[in-house]
C-alpha cells in the first residue's frame, strides 16, 4: 500500500531494539499473562463505502471474568476519549466484562453489542444477577475510515470475543487498530511485556495498546529522535488529519495487587506513552485501564469475607517501571507491524520504514557503544 | 394501578411542603434555566413481553449545543453506573451533545441513535468536525421492565430530542423514569429549581433528576421520616427488588460559572440525595452532571481567547444552597407525581401514598409551630 | 459562660435522640475501636491575650502506627482547609503517624512538634527508615481565639499525645475544639459509634469531628430544624463570624476493608455532615479521613506479600449506613457538651439550649407517633 | 567536592543540548514569566552537626499574591510527598501565598514561618481576612543533611522571601536544593523556561524545579541514555541512599489560562519527569503545581463579577509542549549547575560529569546528524 509495503514486518525487537531492562515473556505480548485472551474482527471493505475499522476483544480471564470479577484500576492522562464503563471500574476497582476496542462513533453499537453477547452467556443478568456495563475503549478512525458506514456490526464484535485466543497477537493495521494512525504511520495495535523477578516468583506485565496518537516530528525510539529524523521522507504524503488523536493502553498481570495499586500501574504506562512523543494534547484521549488476574472476586461469596494474597506497594517498583517499557515497546510495535494503509478518499497512513529506523537505531547504538568505550578508557586513565 | 392510583397527583409544594429558603422559578422546573428543553418517551407496552421503559432527553441551549458548548463539570458519589462521555466532560469541562437519560442495558442503543441523530443534524462531525461522545445516563429498571425486549428503539430516541420543549415537564413515571423506582415508590423523572438574587441579577439553578435509589424506611420528606412511617402500609406488598439503584441528577444554571465551579455545585447535588435518605450504597450509580448556559464555548474563534464574564466562587453559596434544596424537591416530585406502576411479573411498585404523606408533613410542621411558639414564650418570659 | 451555662450538659442520645438504626458501642465513641486512643490539650487563657484553643491526638492503634500502618483512606468535600499529609494518605492507602487536630494558623508547629515527638520515638526516622509527613487537619477558631499567641506550642502537642487513652472521650469545647463553633453555637469536638453485626461477626464504625461549620439557620437534628426555631432566641447575641468554617471527619473501624473500600467509607460521612445542615460552603474545608485498624501493614517483610482478609464490597452497605450515622451524631454531640465559650473581644458562642432542644425534639417525636398512629389505622380500616 | 569539581558547571544548552522545539526566554527560567521571583537561603554548615539544607521562595507575583490571587491547578503523579495547602489549591484553583520549597522533615516550621511573615505583611489574616494555609512542597535530603538539626530555621525562611527577586536563578545545589540528589547526582534547583507564539502574543512558560529522584542507569538527555553510560565510572563511589527520592514542579505562565486548564498543563509537566528517567517510584512525591499571572483574582470585588480573558482549551498544545521541554530541561540544568556535594557522614554526592556528557551527547548528534544524512540520500535516490 505505502512506500514501505514490500518491507516484510518486524517487530520492534527483531530490528534490534530493546526497550528497558526487563525480560520479555514467551510472546511478548499480553497474552503472557496467563488466562488473557485477544481477539481481532479487522474490517477492510471497499465496496458501497470505504471501510477501514475492526474490533479487538481483550478477555481477561478467559471466558470466566462475570464471575470471577478481576481487581482493576485506571488513569486518565487526558479525557478527551472514552471508555464506557470506566465510572464503576473505578468505583468498584473491578472489571466484570471482556474489553472491547473499536471506533469512536461505535462505542455505542459495541457495548450494545456486547450487552447481548454476556445476556446469553449468562442469562441471570437483569435477573438474579445486577445489569452489567460493557467495557469499550475508542479511538477516532474517521481519517481513513468512513464512519457513516456504520461498521463495526454485532456479528463483528462476536467474531472478535470467539476468535479471542491466547498466545501470539496480530499487531498492526489489525482489529480496532485496522484505521489508527499512529505519529502519522498506519498501526493501531500492538503489544508486549515485561517478566519481573519477586523473591521465588516470576510475575508478568502485559500491555496491548490501541494508538492514534501523535505527529511524525515527536516520535522517539528508545530515545532517538526517529521522527524528526525520517520526516523529510514523507513530506511529498499530501496534508495529514487534523487531530492528535487518542491512546487506550490496556495494561494486565499476574502479580496480586489490588485496585489502588493497579491505578498506580496505570499511571506508569502513562509515562511510556509519553517517552515515544505523546505530549498528551487537548484532543487526545489517553486512557489506561489496568487489571490483575490474581485475586479473582466472586460476585458472592457466603461469608463476604475473601483472603488476598497481595504484594506489598514498597515491592511495586519494578513492575512500575516494567509497565512503561512494556507501553513504550507495544506502542512501537504497532507501528512496526502495519504494512501502511489507504483508506477513505485515498488517504494515505504510510507504514513506518522499517529500513530506515533500523538504520538510523544502528547509528545511535554505536554512538552508544563509542560513548561507552570513551567512558571506560576515561576511567582507565583517571584508575577511578 | 396501586393502591394509591385513584389520588389526583400533586407535587410536592402543593402538599404545603417548601423545601428550603430560595424561591422556585415559574415552572420549579429545570426548563427555569433559559434555553434548556426536556423531552420523553414513554414506552409502556404488555404485548410480546412487558415494556416499562422510556428515554428522556435534555437539551442544554435549544438545538445549538453542538456548535456553542456549555461549560460543565461532575461528581460522582458512588460510581456503579454509567454516564458515557463523562470522561471528556470532565477533561474538557464542557458538554457539546444533548444529555439523554435510559435504562442500564440500552445506553449503547441510545448512544448510538444520538450520534447518528447528531450526524443528520451536524454532517461534518467526523469530517471537518471532531467526532462526539454522546452523554447518556442511566438507572437500571430491571425490575419492572423486561430488559431482553430491546427498548428503546432509535425512533424513541429521535422521539424524545424532537418533542424536547421548554415550559413544563411531565414528572414521575415518564421518559426514562417509567420503570424506576425511588425509595420503594414508583417515579424516577422529578424536576425543581431555585432563583437566587445577587446583586442587580437573579440566576437560576434547575434539577432533574432520573431516580431510582434507596429504601422505603430511609425516605424523608424535609427531615421528616415520611419513609419509616408509612412503610408498615406496604409490607404486604411483596418481596422488593434487590438492588439499591442509582440516581442520575442533571443541574442546569444560568449564573455565568465555568467547569471547576461546576464541579462543586455537582458536589453538593449529592448532599441533597443524602437528604432525601441516600447513603449511596455499594451498588448505587450516583452520578451528577452540571452546566451553565452563560459563556457558551464556541468550538473555534480566529483568536482562540474568549471573554467570560464569571461569578467568584467566594459569591457561589447561594447556589450551592439552591442545589442542595432543588435536588432534593426533584427526587420528591418524582414520588408525589407518579401514579404507581405494575411491571414485568405483576411486579408492584406503589404511588407514594399522597395523602398519608400530606397528613404526616402536617403533623410534623404542627409540632414545628408548637416549637416556635413554645421558644417564643421562653424568650419573652426570658427577656432574652 | 452563656445563657445555657448552668444546664448540666448532655449527649444527644441522653435528651432522647437516637440518629438512625445501628447500634453505639459502649462508649458511643471512637475509641469503641479498639486500640484507637484519643487525647486533649485544652488551652484557655486570658492572660497575656485570649487564648481559646488546643490540640487533639487520635492515636490509630495505640503507639504503634509507625511499625505497623492502618489501611487509610480520605474524601474532600470541599477543599478550603488543610489536613497535612493528605497527598501520602491518598497515595499509599495508609497513616504512619498519629492524627493531630488543631487551629489552622498552628498546622505548622504541629506538624513540626508531632515530627519531634515521633523521631523520639523511632530514632530510624530518616535515617534506616524514610522520613514522615505528620497528620495535621485544622479548623479556624480566630474568631475566638488570637491567632498571634502562637498556641498551642510543642508541649501542648506532647501533652494531648501522652494523655490519649481509649474509653470515653471529652467532648464539646475541648482539645482542637475549644475554640470552635458550630451552627453558631460553641463546640467542636464529638464523637459516636456504630455496631455492625455481620455473620459472626460484629464491626464497630467510629467517628470523631473537630467541628466548626455551619450558620444557626441551618442545623437540624435527626432532620428536624432545630436551628431555624430556636434561632430567633439568639438574635440579640450580636454579630457572628463571617466565615462559614470547616470540618474534620475522622472515621475508624474494626471492619477489616482496605484503602480504596475507606475512601468510599469516608464519602459517606460527607452525606452526614450534609444531614445536620451543611450545603459545604465554598471557604469550609470539609475533609474526612478514615482508616482500618484491621490487616495493619509492617513496613518491610521479607516476602513483601501480606495475607489481608477482607470484607468484600458487596457487604459494606450497612458500614456506609453506620458512618452517615455516627457522624452526624458525633456532630450533635459536639454541640450538647459545650457549656459555650466567650472568646477573643468578649465575642460569644452560645452552647445549645438542651432544655428547648429537648422540648423541640419531643414535639417532632410526639409528631412522629402520632402520624405512625394515623397510619395503623388507616391501615386497619383498609384492611392493607 | 567531587571529581568533577574543577570543571567550570554549565548549563545544559551551554554544552549543545537543545531539548525540544520552542525558544526559551532571555533568562531561560521561572522569572522569564512577568512578576515572578525567586529567592534561595543556602545553608551548608559543619560545625555542630552536618547541615545541607535550605529554602527556596517562589513568589508569583512579587509580594501582591494574597490580595492578587493566581489562578492554579496541580497534579500528583506519585503522592508519596508533601505540598502543604494543596487541598487549597485544589478546591479554589487559586494560590494566595508564596510558594516555598524545603526539607521533608521541615515543612512545619517553615510553613509556620511563611504564616509568621504573611501575617506582618498583611496584619488583616485572621481578622477581616481569612486565615491562610501556607504553600509548602519538600523533597527529603536526610542521605546527605542532618535532619535533627532543625535547620531551616525562620531566619532562613525570611532570607528566601526577602531576597527573592527577578532575572537569572541560581540552580544547583542551592536553596531548597543544597542536600537533594537527582539521578544520583548532587543537585537540586533547576529552571527552564519556553517562548510560545500565539497570535499576535507571545506566552511565556517557566519552569523551576526541586529534584531529588531516580537512579543513575535511567538518566536521559534528550533521549540519549547518558545515565547509564557514565555509571561504571562512579561504581566506586560507595553505596547510594536507598529512597527513590521526589521531585517538586513549579509551572508559571502568563498565558491568560485559568484553574481547569493549569491542571492539564500540570499533568504534562510529568511527562517531561519521565522523559528524564522517572518511572514514578512508588516513595516518590512526584506533584506539579502550575499557576498562570495573568487575570489575578481579587480577594473580593462590589459585584463578585470577573471579566476573564482567556484562552481556549483547544488552544493549549503549544503550552503543553513547551511544558514538557521545560520541565525535563530544568531537571538537567539542576544536575549541570551542582558541583557535587559531601555530606553526612562523608557521603558524596557527585557533580554530573559535564565533559562526559557532552562528548556523549556529540557522539549521538553525530549519529543523528548521519541518520538525516542518510534519508537525504534515500530520498534523493527515491526521488520521494
Amino acid at each position: 500500500v505505502s512506500r514501505s509495503s514490500t518491507e516484510p514486518r518486524k517487530r520492534l525487537r527483531e530490528l534490534g531494539v530493546r526497550i528497558g531492562v526487563h525480560a520479555t515473556g514467551p510472546h511478548n505480548a499480553i497474552t503472557d499473562v496467563a488466562g488473557v485472551r485477544v481477539g481481532h474482527a479487522t474490517i477492510v471493505r471497499d465496496e458501497g463505502g470505504t471501510a477501514r475499522t475492526g474490533v479487538t476483544a481483550i478477555l481477561p480471564r478467559g471466558g470466566n471474568v462475570f464471575l470471577e470479577r478481576v481487581p482493576a484500576g485506571a488513569f486518565v492522562l487526558n479525557g478527551a476519549g472514552e471508555v464506557s464503563g470506566l465510572t464503576q471500574i473505578v468505583e468498584w476497582g473491578l472489571i466484570e466484562t471482556p474489553i472491547l476496542l473499536t471506533n469512536t462513533m461505535s462505542v455505542g453499537r459495541v457495548s450494545d453489542a456486547t450487552m447481548r453477547y454476556m445476556l446469553e452467556q449468562f442469562p441471570g443478568i437483569g435477573a438474579e444477577h445486577d445489569v452489567i456495563i460493557p467495557v469499550v475503549g475508542e479511538c477516532d478512525d474517521s481519517w481513513l475510515h468512513d464512519v457513516s458506514l456504520g461498521s463495526p456490526t454485532e456479528e463483528d464484535v462476536r467474531r472478535a470475543l470467539d476468535e479471542a485466543s491466547d498466545g501470539p497477537v496480530k499487531e498492526g493495521s489489525v482489529g480496532a487498530g485496522t484505521g489508527m494512525i499512529t505519529c502519522d504511520f498506519a498501526g493501531g495495535i500492538g503489544t508486549s511485556s515485561r517478566r519481573v523477578p519477586r523473591g521465588s516468583s516470576v510475575y508478568t506485565v502485559g500491555v496491548l495498546v490501541l494508538s492514534n496518537f501523535g505527529h511524525m516530528a515527536d516520535l522517539r525510539v528508545d530515545g532517538s529522535p526517529v521522527g524528526s529524523i525520517v520526516k523529510p521522507l514523507f513530506d511529498g504524503e499530501g496534508r495529514r488529519r487534523r487531530s492528535y488523536g487518542s491512546i487506550i493502553v490496556v495494561v494486565a498481570t499476574d502479580a496480586p495487587i489490588l485496585s489502588a495499586q493497579l491505578v498506580r500501574v496505570a499511571k506508569r504506562a502513562a509515562l511510556g506513552v509519553g517517552r515515544v512523543g505523546s505530549y498528551a494534547a487537548h484532543g487526545s484521549g489517553e486512557i489506561v485501564v489496568a487489571f490483575s488476574t490474581a485475586n479473582p472476586i466472586p460476585r458472592e461469596t457466603p461469608s463476604m469475607l475473601a483472603d488476598l494474597h497481595v504484594l506489598l506497594d514498597a515491592a511495586l517498583d519494578p513492575l512500575y517501571q516494567a509497565t512503561v517499557e512494556a507501553t513504550e515497546e507495544a506502542i512501537l510495535n504497532a507501528l512496526c507491524m502495519s504494512e501502511g494503509q489507504i483508506g477513505l478518499e485515498g488517504r494515505r497512513a504510510p507504514a513506518l520504514p522499517l529500513d530506515e529506523v533500523a538504520r538510523i537505531v544502528s547509528l545511535y547504538r554505536d554512538a552508544g557503544v563509542r560513548a561507552v568505550d570513551g567512558e571506560l578508557s576515561t576511567r582507565g586513565s583517571d584508575g577511578a
